[in-house]
């Protein structure tokens, strides 16, 4: 991937908005769908090379539109007539194929532009990711395009793949295969890694999964993997979309994407590489690519109840369970299977999901039992006994009960090997199936393969383990409960005086680094955070009567904008109960102060605060998502477990109570260990407006640490602490 | 399964031992993988019946020894001629299958037994998974195959199945399939469940994973899970034993099968379910089988390196790494793809599964980039680029120099597709692979899924998902360490006095269920446990007088063998700082002590301790496993973290050391957050005394609790409160 657009790329997306010549990403995707025409532009005669590869692979999988061969030395071209240039052809293509080597691509997306050619897929590798000679010819190329109004997949993409229409836009030899017949189920794929899509593609059509859009991003001069998310859920026809993703460099982009997913009702499952810290220096070194936090990504999908992936088989999972269309209005699953054992197995893995398994009582109960055999269980786990195999009715009538109760969201059967009644079991399946809304999903382990064919494409998930089947039920749920969500209004946009813009403007001219604990405190109160009394003094007397006012025992701690950890040099001291302790500690901060030579030796005077649960809340910078809100435990929670989460701000009041919810210390806030109870719905409130202030201060502002934002006694939030870090560099464009 | 043996088979135990006509269980196995003569008892003429099964599938499979079809209505069942009864057969049979109904397999048990049979699989159910009586009818069938000298699978299993010389001793319909010719790559497989040992047995055969060795323990009534491994394991030419666990009844027998497993060196893999609370209460309603605890389990795989799989998938992988046989010296992997983002994904998975990938430098990344192409990547992961699809062998260099790399202790391979080049791929990682003996893992995602079978077949493990295969590499990682792992003698035996053991007895026949704090830290004393100095007062003047010799400030707690949780009552005062404080605290806990009528009113006053990390020390008795020693993090984390480590006591010097290390707050006893630092090794010497102790006394105690265990300033552990609870019954056969 290219990391930074050109000028000349600037300069067109002005242009290009102007004249309005270019397709939007969903046209691109619409376009693809339907597409009727394709020039193949270097194309050669010999069907093994990477630039032959596509007009064969057009041929092999049945694509019924024109293939228009551009090659200016031949004749023809595997059989097929060859045309000297993009302008000769018989009618404008939907899109052209452009194979030809990096050198030749520019002249050639020119001439598409210039023929009306809308859409481009660039297989040419040589550029960004060779270096800067290469990104630097990147950006002509994009830059070109973009001038031609041609709009860019690529380059150093492996193609774009649409199996409705057989349109295989690609040189990827996985399509060489003959294990399976395109097929698509609604499920598109976005790949930011050529080798990897490419293998993922092939391993779901052979498993039977119809992931029938399909583009790699290659190095993403033009289209990126967000615009292309974003594409394929506004055309309208996609159910579900994947993604393989190894860096973020547009992290706003990502969210509009996510966003538009969630109005659509389009679930994403994304898997990202480059998560460890050897694993994003690997990725650094092969795009290049920013990898922005991965905590932020996780609030990120969070936010819009996208699913992550774990693996390759989850990320296709994922797809499989959603691929039906059909939504749990609940987390309760019932289960059938033939075998004690194996609900055993099922009910394990749905608790360690998260999903809930309610035993069965009274009715529901005296109904199943009407319908086993005596040794069956009617719980929930249901165990209908071996016996479906010699009436494979059995299951039908138990899993039509199960559906119809009332408090089964999900119905979820294990079967097994049992080749001999598939094709009655599956049919009976599917007869359930059909006249319900709620999701059936099946595990099917072991056995010949094809029940998972057979379900699946009757629109039943299934999966051949069975803790993969509950996986894949937990991010359907999960999914079902994040579109149902009732949003709440968008935040407030928090609005600073220009007094205080002035004041931040005139200390980052005067080179500060930080704003001193009062000054960040005051600053923080525009958002109403709450903190501790206190005063400034400049002399043990002036400290001595302060800490009379505001009642021993008080904290007394040097005040600088120069010192960022100042319990680090002893300049914090705690639970000063008489005038001659506060006298003593002043005069030796004090004397820090000086031996540092501050300009402005001064010491603030707290009154002491008493509570046993800390938080830490806090703004930072990501560099791809912009101004995040943190919010985490403190104290031994922050250090041991890392237990905080992450999530671009603004963060809305629900948003904030989810990740105070979902934080491991959470039972903490909740009065756990005879701690005070917080206030959750005020403290989210809070986390809102403070998360609305950093936005409105990410001009000037890289990080704020509120730390330790104390639980008081009474359970109310307190601010003990608090840096402000100045931007180094001021964001004209978030000045506003 | 059964849950208790009855008195005619513990008076049968003492027979067999005593004439020892029965086999060993590893004589069973032994008997299994030679056998050349079965005999099925009940053998019905109609193949596609439970019956008739067997003997169909032992000619489907190509059985070549003897089968004797014993069935006294027919002249022939099948074709081949019928016998009328076992003693009329030509041989005496290796083993017989009893396809009869319950109510006849105890006069066919005892008709083997005279004919000489040793081993007798019974698929019957209708035993103790039907409550009562027919338990009672598993008991007497249990004594009848004793008395005989008839080793008994089941009742209530699908049988055995041996694939070196096609023994199908079964009825799972699994078998019907044609998928896949019986494979033997000495892998073994015992599970408790039948349905799922079926379909578990199939899937891995579909898949090419060679489980030659497979028996359904069915309900245990002689041979059980434990027995079985051990007897694998004890013959000698397993190279790997899975088992799928539903319960464990005899903890014990388990640990002795995985302690010989460690110490011939053969891994097991382990799938137990019935975890979490839902699922173990499904699995007590399915198999009635006491649970046990799970964390125990966790300690005791841990103690011999045991593997817990997740899922189903999960167990197939580790007996697919361990097959080839080979061992990882260490946990450093090399990473080898043909593309950048294939590289980050692996390296993310080493990390998550806490393997390392280390950058490589100076020599070695200039021999590798002396092999590959320009754009190449030679730092670890290796990407090789697409180059290698065009020219395998740079492959083969690649890896070459990737397993001569002195850092490599695992090599990794990353492929997909590539179905053109399959085959000589697969044979140059064959030829590399032969040649060293460090692990080669391959992952090959997508394509036509030959590689898999040709390397697998060839002893390299290659799975479907880069993800899954690393979670391979590391169980291959952590058993090589346990295998390497030099183990110090066993604990020492604690004796206790006469005078102690008769204390304890008066305290259980005065019908005590707690000791008081004081005793209690008397009896921790014959482990060397630091307790604060203190003393017992029965007034408040002697309370004073106590804490004066203590020194102020002290603590002051009602003593009572009534009371377990003293604080509930109000009944501990913390920090009384002077004489003041004690006479009033001693008046309050005294008039709590005569409120509650206890008999002898006293208090305990002890010197504060002071200190910032608290450890939970205990003993507790497990239904499975006996006496275990668990050891966590005290306060919050015990209570939102559940942070501790089970094992069966006693635990050796290093395995209480591994069981601190493994504490999430591990970093707190090394002096996270400026906290005292434990001296691990003198903490760990502690617990292996306690864990000995608590054998010891393991006939009258029930539980034991030192809570907290301080870890004090000078980074010394103290116990500031115990107490130890009486066995409600006292264990004769304990009470050495």
């Amino acid at each position: 991937m290219t990391q930074t657009y050109g000028e000349e790329q600037a300069q067109h997306m002005i242009t290009n908005n102007a004249s309005d010549r270019s397709l939007t990403p969903s046209e691109v995707v619409s376009l693809c769908l339907s597409a009727s025409a394709i020039a193949i532009v270097g194309a050669s005669d010999d069907g093994t090379k990477a630039s032959g590869r596509t007009q064969r692979y057009l041929r092999k999988y049945g694509f019924t539109g024109d293939i228009f061969p551009v090659n200016p030395n031949r004749d023809t071209v595997q059989g097929l007539p060859a045309y000297g240039s993009v302008d000769e052809l018989p009618r404008v293509p939907d899109l052209a194929v452009i194979v030809l080597p990096a050198a030749a691509v520019e002249a050639a997306v020119r001439d598409c532009g210039a023929a009306g050619i809308k859409f481009a897929v660039v297989f040419a590798s040589g550029y960004a990711e060779v270096g800067d000679e290469g990104a630097a010819q990147q950006d002509r190329l994009a830059a070109t395009a973009a001038a031609a109004g041609v709009r860019l997949l690529g380059p150093n993409s492996v193609g774009a793949v649409f199996a409705s229409n057989a349109l295989t836009a690609a040189f990827m030899t996985g399509l060489d295969q003959d294990r399976f017949a395109l097929a698509d189920h609604q499920i598109a794929f976005v790949s930011q890694s050529g080798a990897m899509g490419g293998f993922i593609l092939n391993m779901a059509q052979s498993a039977g999964l119809g992931i029938g859009r399909f583009f790699s991003t290659g190095n993403e001069a033009d289209l990126g993997l967000p615009e292309l998310i974003e594409g394929l859920v506004l055309e309208g026809s996609t159910r579900c979309v994947l993604a393989y993703v190894e860096g973020v460099r547009d992290g706003n982009a990502l969210e509009r994407a996510l966003a538009a997913a969630r109005l659509a009702k389009v679930p994403v499952g994304l898997m990202k590489v480059g998560r460890s810290e050897r694993g994003a220096a690997a990725a650094a070194s092969h795009t290049g690519a920013l990898a922005g936090s991965d905590e932020v990504l996780d609030g990120v999908l969070a936010r819009f109840g996208a699913q992550r992936a774990d693996d390759v088989e989850h990320l296709l999972d994922i797809g499989a369970v959603f691929a039906p269309g059909k939504r749990a209005s609940g987390k309760r699953v019932s289960i059938v299977t033939l075998s004690g054992g194996a609900g055993v197995l099922m009910t394990d893995a749905a608790e360690d999901y998260g999903l809930e398994v309610p035993a069965w009582e009274g009715e529901w109960r005296d109904r199943m039992a009407g319908i086993l055999p005596p040794f069956a269980s009617v719980m929930n786990p249901i165990d209908t006994t071996g016996a479906i195999a010699a009436d494979p009715s059995l299951l039908t009538r138990a899993l039509q009960v199960c559906v119809e109760h009332p408090e089964t969201d999900v119905a979820v059967i294990l079967l097994g090997n049992l080749e001999a009644s598939e094709d009655v079991l599956c049919a009976e399946i599917i007869d359930v199936a059909e006249r319900t809304e709620k999701p059936v999903v099946v595990a099917w382990v072991g056995g010949s393969g094809r029940p998972q064919r057979v379900l699946g494409a009757a629109g039943i998930p299934t999966f051949p383990d069975p803790v993969r089947a509950m996986r894949a039920v937990a991010a359907l749920v999960d999914w079902s409960e994040a579109e149902a969500r009732h949003e709440p209004p968008a935040p407030e946009r928090v609005r600073l005086s220009p007094e205080m813009l002035d004041r931040l403007d005139r200390a980052h001219a005067a080179g500060k680094r930080i704003l001193d604990e009062s000054e960040s405190k005051e600053l923080l109160s525009l958002c109403g955070m709450p903190t501790t009394r206190e005063a400034v003094a400049r002399s043990a007397e002036e400290a001595v009567s302060a800490a009379e006012r505001l009642g021993f025992p008080v904290v007394l701690k040097l005040l600088s904008d120069a010192v960022e950890h100042k319990s680090d040099i002893g300049g914090v001291r705690l639970g000063l109960g008489s005038p001659q302790d506060v006298t003593a500690a002043a005069s030796e901060v004090l004397a820090i102060a000086e031996s540092l030579q501050l300009e402005d030796p001064a010491v603030v005077v707290q009154e002491s605060a008493s509570g046993s649960t800390e938080l830490i809340l806090g703004m930072s910078t990501d560099p791809s998502f912009g101004p995040v809100t943190v919010v985490g435990m403190g104290g031994i929670f922050a250090e041991i477990f890392s237990d905080a989460r992450t999530r671009p701000a603004p963060v809305t009041e629900s948003e904030a109570e989810q990740m105070l919810e979902s934080l491991k210390g959470a039972p903490l806030l909740k009065g756990a260990r005879g701690r005070a109870h917080a206030d959750i719905g005020e403290l989210a409130k809070l986390i809102a407006r403070f998360s609305e202030l950093s936005v409105a201060l990410a001009g000037r502002v890289a990080s704020i640490d509120v730390n330790p934002l104390l639980i008081d006694d009474s359970g109310s939030p307190v601010a003990l602490d608090a840096v402000v870090t100045l931007r180094a560099e001021l964001d004209a464009g978030e000045l506003a």
